[in-house]
């Protein structure tokens, strides 16, 4: 079996793209994709310093031209590495904002940064997962990160439940083709606020403490994912605080 | 009460765009919407031979340049008349296709025609509704056609899935936040091969009669959720064939 | 076609019941079905003296001899007539208790009242909706109603979801199979308190009108339900005020 | 931190609740309950004989008395030890039957086995769980065991399916009224068939290699779920075959 693998993490800023690559450096090279270089800096050189091996590149995954640009780059930083595991975790965040006032580049703006960034992802990645298929050993994986708005089109969330409800379709669509063909297509939806510095200020739930999300939790839970054998695969799973109401 | 309301249907096509304003022509004067008038003109000869009144615009649901001027054509052509009922059909049907011989503009597609258009739409419609709330006898209503692709992201159907599922977003959504003022907002999953010529050729279940479905009970059923009073609003249903598998 | 039919309505006391009775007695006669007399002795009084014909029945639905009984004496009542429309809207109501203040008994009873009593109904029902498919002017219908809690298992309210998803459970189950053969089963979602008697005193919304549901408008959408071609059943809706949160 | 803990598998026949115990036994002591002594013997030996601990008792989950017993069995065999984990694993199958062939006794049956008896597990296991909240090291956990019938009434599978799908009921209910005490809840779904010596004669997917799912697969996502911190709870998974079509 080769040990020639590598991970990617796409949207890989604070939260959980930060602590899914921390998770999966532990086991492979790590590349980190985010549009702009300072959202990876500070992880990567965590990741190198601490003995592991990662690499940023400042992409943006809805753009073909940029991804592309951005695995090339990974086929020459990382000569010979197949793809254990990739995980699309940009959130192209559209708030809350009453449905007349919303523009049609606000819609645009979270279908492609929310879905058509996961389908440039997705293709990209797809053949380097099939490719790993014989030599990972555990099942080559596609990991999307969805929320709430991924199931529910709440008041006021247009936008972004158009764009999460997107990504949630072409999750399940790809983990029906690619599973039989031995590749781990899963989706998981959070559910609450996830605990990094920018919600420290949010008081969730009185202020309950593990009333917010912890990033590693997740990571841990994707991972977990990863390990899953083909015989068993979750195609998706929720993931929320104890004191979240649902 | 006011008589002076008016319908509107885009995606007029042949099928359940006909069908439903052939049905809500017999209450109201319709405009139907499609992108090439040849989809429009016989239905709207067929009605206004039989005494009711339809006005056909060529307008493309998803640009909203093209949609502002079909509204504004509606103003002229029926001053004074109230929206008492806008249906979404516009269906920009994408196949199936293994997702890696999918291009980004396959992607682009499916979510432009099939939830920006709905997007769209509803920007333009749901003022007018929501302007006919105190004189339309049923509550005003925005219906949108879905799919077996709204809810069931298939293999090789991501790209359909996707614009589906974001249509079905919107829809929930907009019931959410414009139900509490009056606007009733349906979601109707056709689950089934529609009765159209251009389906003759296609075989169903072993060519049992009615197994495929007739566009005029999608249309009754469509008038139904119209007639709903606003103590109970239907947001969703599913509409399939009787030898249907699901 | 044969003008023989008839209805029954399980659970015809105030509200749903007594509203579905009311409107399918403007086509079929009807059979009113509850525990105690006294719940429908009123409602078979207004028909008949309206004009119509409606006979009204003891019978517990959850215990198969007392429902033998009780279509035994509609076949010697209604001689020769065949079933268009049965409509299972018993509510075997439990409502909210912390779970662990909760005794077997209540569990049973709920599954009992609100599952088993379907299954039983449905038993002694469908064997004559198949005998009246080639005759009935609408295909036979079997109608349950269900509730917020046949899709949601909220806090402490454990006995009441269990029944009522194994209702929805054996809806979905039968509609598969006897759809098929021509016989319609539809499952009806009903999301907010209906406005009876019962509930005069408890204030929705505010007290804001139609916030909460007509019973009458649930009959109307039964009554669509009934009236809808094989080629395009609705397996589930929901219904719910404009006004109700989802 | 007690390490003074221990956990308890309902249903601990050959498949998911054999590997389940195998599983928690690496960390605690494991209670089996069937109702069979055979069902559960070899696997308690296994367990003993490797330096784990094990203890079955003979029970019948859906029988308050006989549950209580096993509980004051447990009581004073494990003198102070704290409940982490309870998994219910019965599962009283009931194939595919026309509707109109079965019985009365066949749905209570189900019902009997696969949902009253979570009920009375529960609510056997919750108050022990509530009293572990505080030194369990992970948060106390119970989970149950669902099947595709849990999510989908299938033609002919009336009764599994409304015992599966109360069972779902009652997870979901709980865990809403246990998980802001701390108490996590889980629902798993099993798509697939078992990899077990029972089903070994059958051939599915052409006799693909890791198309029926492996128990110690299932096992190993049971204990992740059970290591979830309470910040971030997995109501529900799925798990299924990489081939399997859903």
């Amino acid at each position: 079996m080769s040990s020639k693998l590598f991970a990617v993490v796409a949207g890989a800023g604070p939260g959980t793209g930060r602590a899914t690559a921390l998770r999966f450096a532990k086991a492979y090279p790590v590349v980190l994709l985010t549009r702009k270089p300072e959202s990876f800096q500070d992880t990567v050189a965590e990741i190198n310093s601490a003995g592991g091996k990662a690499l940023g590149i400042a992409a943006d995954a809805a753009d073909p031209k940029s991804l592309k640009a951005a695995f090339d780059k990974i086929k020459s930083e990382l000569p010979g590495y197949k793809l254990a595991a990739a995980v699309f975790n940009v959130s192209a965040g559209y708030g809350p904002k009453p449905f007349l006032d919303l523009s049609v580049e606000d819609f645009d703006g979270s279908v492609q940064g929310n879905a058509r960034g996961f389908f440039v992802f997705a293709q990209a990645t797809i053949p380097l997962l099939l490719d790993a298929v014989s030599t990972s050993e555990h099942p080559p994986t596609l990991i999307a990160t969805g929320a709430t708005a991924s199931i529910r089109g709440s008041a006021t969330f247009a936008t972004m439940a158009s764009g999460m409800f997107a990504r949630r379709a072409l999750s399940q669509s790809l983990a029906r083709e690619f599973g039989p063909k031995g590749v781990h297509v899963a989706h998981a939806i959070i559910d609450g606020i996830i605990d990094i510095p920018r919600t420290a200020g949010r008081t969730v739930n009185g202020g309950v403490e593990d009333s917010k999300i912890s990033a590693h939790a997740i990571a841990d839970s994707y991972w977990h994912l990863h390990t899953q054998p083909r015989s068993a695969f979750t195609q998706e799973l929720d993931l929320r605080p104890f004191v979240e109401k649902f």
